[in-house]
């Protein structure tokens, strides 16, 4: 195949990463001919609202869909191949070869820049009978839809989690919402491993108020067959489970085979390593998303953390410099939030437990404060959690819990995170304030006074 | 009368400044001698929390006030009293006289230093026939409660308000609560002045949605008297309104007779003048509150900002040098937020409007964004309009308006202000995503990303 006159960029995947960076290549670069591989059937979708599809609460999975494949044809002239998978890159001779599976037909691709967004796939634990039927993990729309149908088939009545993580949780609430009798078992002694134990014990409560049951230090180890292929019984190591339907949400792993198989350089987390730039160790080569690292501010340090904004984020820097820009990204502080029934927890930085095993002198505080002023009504408590530096009260972390004023409160102290600022700088902030959205001495501000005392005294 | 052997505190004021300011100085010093004088007869209470208490949502008076007299005696050692009016301040002498309005009697209060927090009052401007009846204007409880009783008597159908700012807008939502018809007076062409016109539009809609009667551009002139000294009508530029009850809520001034009396210097705004310490042009003499300037980060100078949150962390501050620390103030970005029926506003720094008169070269941007994932239920609107500088992409200002989401979210443009990041930085930060909370890309990330592209183009 010949070289194209125009310059090529190819982009591995078609999700949040991908599309992020096909587009932005697209801004700075009005000529660039740009194609996108995923071998999915959808491009661009939400997989954060796969478990509200999952759960009834949005009708259609269209609904997830941000822009179709025509749209990027259309109104930005990316060529967007779904059901195509690259299945090898040879940078040498700088082409991808394509698997199209509606075709079934192999095809070799040239490129002038290439950016990886392979994305992640959930972990699947080496268990016995992993493969049974109705073995669920959570990731693509197709995965959404199977285990949708399956929830609400009316053969199924029990659900059994194994992972109290994000997924596990927000899918605890999905069955719930279904009416299935739900089971999450976590390995660890607490669930939601990015707080410490006293927001924990928070959600374990909702979990609890909400008929959720809850199997702690408890590891699975396989599954039983109903002599038809499908799943019945859940064993571990304390005893055997019965259930419809199991969903496996133990976490994320990158994509990184194609990497690793064109030699170009993984992190010691085993995602792609990058730069400042979103450069791989290949100088035609950007990564974005859930396949590679990310910068983590707060330990000054790469690490894998896979968020849906941090890939949105990361592909517009990929896709900047893949078309001859120069754009920094620049790390991320760790923030996330969760609502699990009508508990919303949040969190960014480090946790205690983290500091503790990483050996910094750390103090925190952990406050219990209202969301509105406390005569005005629909006043709900607020919990916040703060970790800092004992050394010098620079905010390591902070975690909160609550009913509502939660998602948005933890960007605040992400917000300060970012900027490196003490426990006794926050504590002063100058926060809005109204009767009806927070009490004078807000939340933080309590929290961050408390916990710059506390450095006072280390 | 004898100087006393302990160390002498005396605070002038007792609400939020003062109180901040004498516990603060308990904490600091277990021994020294704290006597605050307030003339009305409440401390400590929630002046913020008086349209809801009107409005009916609070029942009783005493649920806004957060500690009594009796518990700042019993638990600090600090010795409060109310309905005592100190009248005059000797500077060389360290002593003040103290009207006591339940005894009237008159004492002479020798102290060692001094806390200012004579606070505000609101502006009554010299109107004909202002000092009628029913002229009403909110600060204190004892106004809170006047207006209520008269609102709720069943002779009121109609309310004036005069002031279409913070105040204003709360009483137009209080009355409207009690059954009143309401008609704002605001002298500008558009209402709240923190912001600029396309957010100010929101609040206007909101108001007529909820059928309050709004009329810009016009200055009220005076009032008319029923014959029984009450007011029955509101004359302005452009004709007459019957009424039952006015409102005058156009602003708020500095307490600060005492303090020029003393030879205390004042500021170019009329406050008293103080440094980052919150120590006066008097070595003895410390001032927080509403009767103080306070530090605006944004412009770099010293302005009039009386709000409830700024007078508590300048209390404290005042309070802990007071007593022989050395705290330093760090200023304020501007933030306040703003309930109005089911809309809430809020704003962060100088608007568009301020920027221009400045002279500031500056970039904007406006955008409508939402409040959750777009297929999330229940999703609603979020605007967002943001300031930046053009010559270097410095934010400097935001405001905000929507149906939920909102309070929060501007105190992370706060935080950003506080430590002058550019939009470009803002756009990349790391805020929390999930769909019941925010879009993928949070409305503080689009605006500030477009924002950053105007400054490209300036």
């Amino acid at each position: 195949m010949a070289r194209p006159h125009r310059k090529r960029l190819v982009v591995v995947g078609g999700v949040a990463a991908g599309m992020s960076a096909a587009s932005r290549a697209r801004r700075r670069d009005p000529d660039m001919e740009i194609k996108v591989f995923e071998k999915s059937g959808y491009v661009s979708y939400g997989a954060c609202g796969l478990p509200y599809f999952i759960a009834g609460l949005i009708d259609d999975h269209h609904n997830l869909i941000t822009y179709t494949p025509d749209f990027f044809w259309q109104q930005r002239r990316i060529e967007v191949h779904t059901r195509c998978e690259v299945t090898e890159i040879d940078l040498d001779a700088q082409q991808v070869t394509v698997w199209d599976h509606v075709e079934a037909r192999e095809e070799k691709v040239s490129f002038d820049v290439l950016v990886l967004a392979t994305g992640g796939s959930p972990v699947k634990p080496p268990l016995e009978n992993v493969d049974l039927e109705n073995v669920f993990t959570l990731r693509t729309v197709e995965d959404g839809m199977a285990i949708r149908e399956h929830a609400r088939s009316g053969q199924s009545r029990r659900a059994v989690i194994f992972g109290a993580g994000y997924v596990g949780l927000e899918m605890a609430e999905a069955f719930s919402r279904l009416g299935l009798q739900v089971t999450v078992i976590e390995k660890m002694s607490w669930v939601l491993g990015s707080v410490d134990q006293e927001i924990s014990q928070l959600v374990e409560q909702e979990l609890e108020k909400n008929r959720v049951e809850l199997i702690k230090n408890e590891e699975v180890q396989g599954f039983e067959d109903d002599g038809s292929g499908r799943v019945c019984r859940v064993v571990t190591s304390k005893g055997v489970i019965e259930t419809d339907m199991v969903l496996l949400a133990v976490g994320v792993e990158p994509n990184v085979a194609l990497a690793r198989q064109a030699g170009i350089a993984l992190g010691r987390t085993g995602a792609i390593k990058v730069n400042e730039y979103m450069a791989t160790s290949h100088a035609l080569v950007w990564a974005a998303g859930d396949c590679a690292e990310t910068y983590f501010r707060v330990l000054d340090e790469y690490d894998y953390i896979p968020f849906g904004t941090t890939a949105n984020k990361q592909g517009r820097v990929a896709g900047e410099n893949a078309a001859g820009g120069r754009s920094v990204f620049p790390g991320v502080v760790g923030t996330s939030t969760l609502k699990v029934f009508d508990l919303t927890v949040a969190s960014t930085g480090i946790n205690e437990k983290r500091a503790e095993e990483l050996g910094i002198p750390y103090v925190t505080s952990f406050i219990r404060s209202l969301s509105r002023a406390s005569y005005y009504p629909g006043v709900q408590p607020i919990f916040v959690k703060m970790v800092a530096d004992a050394r010098n009260g620079r905010l390591l972390g902070a975690q909160m819990a609550g009913y509502e004023g939660i998602a948005k409160r933890i960007d605040v102290l992400a917000t300060a995170l970012h900027n490196s600022m003490t426990v006794e700088e926050i504590s002063k902030l100058d926060l809005s304030y109204a009767p009806p959205f927070a009490p004078v001495w807000d939340p933080i501000l309590i929290a961050a006074s408390q916990a710059s005392k506390e450095v006072g005294k280390a």
